[in-house]
């Protein structure tokens, strides 16, 4: 449960932003950006001014926001008439989160508070964010801990012939025994995704999902991870998954082949654990994200693999790496165009991956900690393949 | 997998509803939208005009979203100079999903086709899809024959000291391996369900669901569903799971009980069933939603249980059904406020329940379709709670 401190802090680096760039204050109504400065996720609308006490304003549950809410003002949502008087007139500059907040919303407070002037701060937000404390860090690593437990323990029930979703249905099964949340949240419009995937022989197919693999999915409605794609020997095993504990996601893919593999598999592999080798060398403070992509996808370029890097020839994604924390896909990501340099705490999923159409995926995910030493890893197990 | 047929009925009766209104035409963005009109949820914008044929725009997989597209005209999404081309300037009404849209993709389109009048299609959208087709209905069908053989297992996995979340485990892995999607899609902002809940001593507590029931969820972070309590005999132990194969999602709850229950609950139990059966028996085209509501509030009062009704004294929801299909959360719904008539063909989730606070909840929920006779059970199986 999040502590006063931490909220506080949060709040804090919120409206110094919020001061730095003439915003009056900021309110929030997406869950998750409500939990990260609250404390509960309730269904609520935060208002943060740029100087001041925060207001939690809850529309269900009253009873459990006050139970859980770090923020002193906890109190049902006001009416449509109150509303408006709680906002003078000298807050002119509005923060809205234009991410992820529908034109619905947008215009239903748009409305209350007529003359106002509502601003983007989805990056602001997601910034601060993405930058995670040694309390947010202790989760993680908690989380890490946690489904790697479950990975030990895959030689024990993937065997040749289940389906994708067999092998799904155990995975995901222990996982939540050991307490995964299971729902994972994403940021982006237009992206879903159920916990992660367990995929072998349809694990090539090019998918919508912002990933290296997409997996085909039990049918075109819900095209992503598992299918009833029989597992055989020879092809490799991806299993890629969220565990998310206390709301912290971590994101870690491993390999298991029943049988061996064809030499370009192996290749691919090898090429993958030097990659993320440069790269968790290189996650420190300050080195700039797309000279990280930039450079893995040169050392795919030089191990002859520059088609079958992040994605399917023709379909290849361009990115190595995305921050991870509350959200799957926070910031910052190594791809190219993110001309941003690295910040302490910030935790990333680090994912070298090589498509190889009709043969299967080679690669390899840990999550880890940007650190003045290079990377931390928080998803601690050996990264080898592992064979059976 | 959609047929043309099917799409191309599903856009005729958007066409005719555009016409109707005086739009031009509509975008669609949002992935279940488009899935629904073109068989594809690839990532993709579909643009229907109110004559002629629709266009179907699509950023990633393009090579998925042909093979699986209904649409004739499935294309790479043009270029920024290329998109305003497609449209004409007499085409100056475009219809935009106002309620899932974020304002960031808004301002996307907005940019793109400037001088056009932007107007919200949610309504439209929502009511074309309440109504489903014999094809639909024949999913939905499948879908709750899927569901209910999982429920009959259940007597022989839950056992009397397992914690809430190992019951959903072992639920949850049987749903998968019978090929269940997981990924529950829900409209309302703010809300989020991870499949379902499998709850008992901690049912009662009050929650941000737009449901009567919440649970605890393992933690503030996600707090629905499961908890690590433990499942104690003569407390009522609540199945409420989702369905999903194909996209299209079947609703229902069974309670089973280790041991006995208190009195209350038993009324509770017989209320909540004769609520349901006069529900069903009403569940025809004309009668007014609300009307069914008041009926069902109005006999859970005289039953003596009115504060208890669809959630926790004080927390009550003011609903007693829901539209379900593609999303958990269609319309129509049987609510305080929805002064519409049923439409043959619409499918709804019925589900009055009572909380009980310290002893347990105690309800029914079944998936209908509404017919000219009365509803037709959709998770065909005894509605009577099971003791063990």
């Amino acid at each position: 449960m999040l502590n006063k401190q931490e909220s506080q802090q949060r709040i804090t680096r919120l409206q110094q932003e919020l001061k730095a760039k003439g915003i009056d204050g900021a309110l929030f109504i997406y869950p998750i950006d409500v939990y990260y400065f609250t404390g509960t996720r309730q269904n609520s609308t935060l208002w943060v001014p740029a100087e001041g006490k925060p207001r939690l304003m809850v529309r269900k549950s009253v009873s459990r926001a006050i139970k859980e809410s770090c923020i002193e003002e906890t109190v049902p949502f006001p009416s449509s008439k109150e509303f408006p008087a709680l906002f003078p007139p000298e807050l002119q500059k509005i923060g809205f989160t234009f991410d992820v907040a529908p034109v619905q919303q947008y215009n239903y407070y748009a409305k209350l508070l007529p003359g106002r002037e509502f601003v983007d701060v989805s990056a602001i937000n997601r910034e601060i964010r993405s930058v995670k404390s040694e309390w947010e860090l202790g989760q993680m690593r908690k989380s890490g801990d946690m489904i790697c437990q479950v990975f030990r323990e895959v030689p024990g029930f993937l065997k040749e012939g289940m389906r994708e979703v067999d092998l799904a249905a155990e995975f995901e099964c222990r996982l939540r025994k050991a307490g995964s949340e299971g729902y994972v949240r994403m940021r982006a419009f237009n992206q879903e995704l159920f916990q992660g995937l367990a995929v072998s022989s349809a694990a090539c197919d090019p998918g919508f999902f912002d990933g290296a693999v997409t997996g085909q999915g039990m049918s075109s409605a819900s095209p992503h991870g598992a299918s009833a794609a029989v597992i055989k020997a020879n092809t490799p095993i991806l299993v890629d998954y969220t565990g998310i504990f206390n709301g912290y996601i971590v994101d870690i893919t491993r390999f298991f082949v029943i049988g061996k593999l064809a030499p370009e598999l192996e290749h691919g592999f090898a090429t993958a654990l030097a990659i993320q080798k440069y790269l968790v060398d290189n996650l420190k403070p300050g080195v700039i994200c797309e000279e990280l992509f930039l450079k893995a996808a040169e050392m795919a370029e030089e191990a002859g693999l520059g088609r079958n890097f992040m994605g399917a020839p023709g379909e290849n994604a361009k990115f190595v790496g995305h921050g991870v924390g509350l959200e799957l896909d926070e910031f910052p990501v190594l791809a190219q165009g993110f001309k941003v340099p690295l910040r302490d705490g910030q935790t990333i999923a680090i994912e070298p991956k090589f498509v190889f159409p009709g043969q299967g995926v080679a690669g390899i995910e840990n999550t880890f900690a940007v650190g003045k030493n290079g990377g931390v890893k928080l998803t601690d197990m050996p990264d080898e393949v592992v064979y059976l």
